[in-house]
């Protein structure tokens, strides 16, 4: 999607990936096959580059920093990175910052946790969310514990050899996520506040913007983000998830320094899409207007489902509605994978969230009418 | 731009480009070099594509013909194709359909260009527009001719070894496009209709929809080119380019089987790009929702000028106007090639037409703030 968005900026890219079969490979004009997590293979392909940017946040630390001692300009840098790839970090930064987060600490065992819970000052009570500082995501190396006699019998998360944070277990009434962009010398743009509705830990909808924020609060949520991302010398495309409690108050859930998937809904529904907004920041270039196109725009992600093919739904998809947007990731369906996403925009909202909805359930295979 | 439309629809490309600073092949994740005028690089290139489809007319039709025969698929088909190769065999076509054309005969001489503006029946007069019937654009291998005198002078386009199209010279008050996408099972959608402001005989704005067009005569434009469509069997996109006059008539200009730079507007300023409908028809897809999403939407193509080197006036583009959506080809600018084009769109014509002028000047250089 990025490069999609590359296209008519003019940029020249080239691809390191996994593999042949990945998304980003399968539509890439230069395309190098390597591991990134091999410090030789990031040199050879950093060779040529102007910038480096990212899709995800797992280049080991150690290898970013590296690189930047060699004159690797990298896009967010290897100091700004380390706040989404490591959350003992990014906690420890925000609240030196006073910026909200849910009580946590960093756990040594489950006697630790247990403390955590019931004897710390302010304890956090039960139950507790266990997470891996590192590695973690879509709710993968996150565990909830209930109570002191299960966090006796949890022993998984600190197997991995990565400390553990503890953290309560927020009280939301539902999860935010504020989109901002930052250039290299401080421009920035913030879009619309989303709602992000998530499902056994995977963003299934995004809401934008999100309905009923009162408009404080959206702008408070916007100028936390702003400030993170300034804080934090961030360059490119912020994420901040959030959670909305019903007593009004912003807890920082996580940081992506990315084009992240509560902005895919800007591709259709913006009028510059955090993609292209991200890679104008990371070359440096002046900003694009974040605005809303529509009232409503809703994004609902495709997940793998019953079907292996996903061609005949899809062609019913179309069909049925001519103005539902399809993204497709050209990845093989696997039961539960990200395999795309569809947006829908219009003034009832609704109707547009019914619209995603229902393509989404459809492609997943859910429903069939 | 039809790769970029291309990536979330998951299709595969393979382009066949006449060298390597081609813009599609600066962007195509497989590209073959090679000479499109040439039968066994057409075949070889064929081989393993479900379907061909094509960004330009010049390949020869006798050979686009031979791909068919041997059961290569192309979209639109040969027997539609000629009709945008061939403005004899257009005008031959459309008149017996009854769609009405400006005055024309095949002339093979000066005398006979004389005859035709003086002695046929419904003479059409002084001045006449000689056209070679194939191998014109963009105002090449198109002469006016004023007078008797002037028609006796002229030799050029007999000289090509083309048949020579004389035409009366339309007292127009200005031009229209009409944009439609047809599918192979017969599905058809049609754009708004749209003025093109021609500067020089080249394409300089299109502003969607066409101002102050009369709601009958859109209608009538519309049909006119779902008409075409169906009659000529076109699949994919159909540019309808108009001479709209003071007694309200509508004649045909010419005729475009691709994405065409009259529905460019269509990338920003329509819920589904011609880009992407071409390829939903191309590929026998349902097409998508052709409504603008803006009032005015106004396209300004950039033309190569003083700058050999866009990036500084880019950046000034930018940064002055968040809202201008600016598309590069890749291209190497030369004085008076199209180099992109920049769209605005907005609820005021007039700010959006200035905005996007303004964006078109200062890129080639005409204005410099």
């Amino acid at each position: 999607m990025t490069l999609e968005a590359g296209i008519p900026l003019g940029v020249g890219f080239r691809v390191l990936s996994d593999g042949p079969g990945d998304s980003a490979a399968r539509v890439a004009p230069e395309v190098t096959v390597g591991d990134y997590r091999d410090l030789d293979t990031l040199r050879a392909f950093a060779r040529g580059c102007d910038v480096l940017t990212f899709d995800h946040e797992h280049v080991p630390a150690a290898h970013l920093r590296a690189l930047e001692a060699e004159g690797v300009t990298l896009r967010p840098g290897a100091a700004a990175l380390i706040h989404a790839q490591d959350k003992g970090v990014m906690r420890a930064r925000l609240t030196e910052l006073g910026i909200p987060c849910p009580r946590h600490r960093i756990v040594d065992g489950p006697e630790d946790v247990r403390r955590f819970a019931e004897a710390d000052e302010g304890a956090a009570g039960w139950p507790v969310v266990l997470k891996t500082v590192r590695g973690g995501y879509d709710g993968k190396g996150v565990w909830v514990v209930r109570s002191a006699e299960a966090a006796r019998a949890t022993e998984d998360p600190f197997r991995a050899g990565v400390p553990v944070l503890a953290e309560e277990l927020v009280d939301f009434t539902r999860e935010l996520a504020a989109g901002v962009v930052r250039s290299p010398h401080g421009q920035a743009v913030a879009y619309p506040v989303v709602e992000s509705v998530q499902v056994d830990g995977v963003c299934d909808t995004v809401i934008a913007p999100a309905p009923g924020l009162p408009e404080p609060l959206a702008l408070h949520a916007q100028e936390l983000a702003l400030r993170v991302a300034k804080e934090l010398d961030v360059t490119g495309h912020l994420a901040v998830e959030l959670f909305e409690t019903a007593d009004g108050r912003l807890l920082v859930n996580e940081l992506a320094m990315r084009p992240h998937n509560t902005g895919h809904w800007t591709q259709d529904g913006a009028v510059t899409s955090q993609f292209a907004n991200h890679l104008r920041a990371v070359l440096d270039l002046p900003l694009g207007d974040p605005r809303p196109r529509a009232p409503w725009t809703v994004m609902t992600n495709v997940l793998g489902g019953d079907y292996p093919d996903l061609y005949p739904a899809f062609l019913h998809c179309m069909a049925r509605d001519p103005g539902l947007k399809i993204h497709l990731y050209g990845k093989d369906v696997k039961p539960g994978r990200k395999v795309g996403h569809v947006t829908a925009f219009g003034a009832d909202l609704d109707e547009v969230r019914e619209r995603a909805r229902h393509a989404a359930d459809y492609l997943r295979g859910v429903i069939d009418e």
